[in-house]
């Protein structure tokens, strides 16, 4: 039907898959939507798992979204700088209810100036790039900006998508997918974020970021200087 | 190398790719470890959504493996009843350090005849059929039972996930993967779980699953009658 809502996700190398399919799970239940899952090409994507993702339409061909989401992974260090993309955002956000991200998909969002002197979440160990973009770095969950709503690191993207749905259509709708979903979430551990996490725990992760880290920033400062 | 740990994922027509997804993301973060996408033939599966899934491997080309994860979906109705499904997981479980679901994987599990005697989780929405194989139905988030690790319904896999590791490897480990995830959940309502839902929201679930339910009841009665 031309009346349904129109969502449209992201997909391209070196996504977290996690990132996206938790707000696709959450977006298809919603009684008569339309999901899309949009790349540049009809050509499968590989994930930073086994699981390859086929794009269900390309950027020529999406039609005018209403909900668009930007999920996070190693590949959105690309996508900072690539035209293409930062295009294909900004058009379609001018037309979009709401413009939203999960995880380092805030990143992309930023460096297609979608989030200029606004506040946005990223993954916690992403905090710093935000600001490179003129972007004010929230800790929230979900971070809610106009229309702009972005999640925090990659399972934040379940709460995004509730959140969205809440926000778009009503509270009762998103309410009864959380219970479809079961989400009733009971992490065995309190080691979800840096505040709560063993010190010993931190401290690997981010030694196993570091290179990564450093990496992702030195992109972002050459993405906000080649656009400014 | 063949010293990895090796994990296999069930993948099948009419999964709930979330299901799926949640432990994927969670058990591929482990260092090391070899995650197989499992089903009859390399031949994409179409999910609950527009995501569709390319197995990595068949049945009959699938490594001994070390945890076995069953996801749920409508998509498992037909499995109960179908002997090659059956046959691969109890071969698998023979050699199984653990055999895992998450929803109505464990209704698959069951018919298989691998939860008798025990307590499993299972969606809130199919408690009523765990019995039918004669298992005894929790509503814990994730059910120990031995080596046998269930999840309640479809986010619950990012927390049997966890808890899979946690098991399996150690405490520290599952806790470091929890915060690269960044697995602080904080759903915007407390409407997760027929307990704490609205009472109309559960009613219009209720009515809206009702023929599906009838139905699945059914089929697991036939496959408890055929395999007794």
């Amino acid at each position: 039907m031309s009346s349904s809502l129109q969502f449209g996700l992201l997909v391209f190398p070196r996504i977290t898959q996690l990132d996206m399919t938790g707000p696709l799970q959450v977006f298809s239940s919603l009684p008569g939507a339309e999901v899309h899952l949009v790349w540049k090409r009809i050509e499968a994507v590989q994930s930073d798992t086994v699981l390859s993702i086929l794009p269900t339409t390309t950027f020529a061909d999406c039609p005018r979204l209403d909900v668009i989401c930007v999920p996070g992974g190693y590949g959105t260090d690309d996508l900072m700088g690539d035209d293409e993309v930062l295009n294909f955002l900004r058009t379609q956000a001018a037309g979009a209810k709401f413009v939203t991200s999960v995880c380092t998909g805030s990143l992309v969002l930023a460096a297609a100036r979608l989030l200029e002197g606004r506040k946005a979440a990223t993954h916690w160990s992403a905090i710093d790039v935000l600001p490179v973009f003129g972007v004010t770095a929230s800790r929230e969950r979900v971070c809610i900006d106009g229309n702009r709503i972005t999640g925090g690191g990659i399972t934040a993207g379940i709460d995004l998508g509730l959140t969205v749905i809440s926000e778009l259509v009503d509270r009762r709708t998103a309410e009864a997918i959380q219970l479809r979903l079961e989400y009733n979430p009971a992490p065995p551990f309190n080691a979800g974020s840096p505040e709560t996490a063993p010190a010993d725990v931190l401290a690997l992760l981010q030694e196993r970021m570091k290179v990564a880290k450093a990496r992702r920033l030195d992109l972002a400062k050459a993405a906000a200087a080649r656009a400014s």
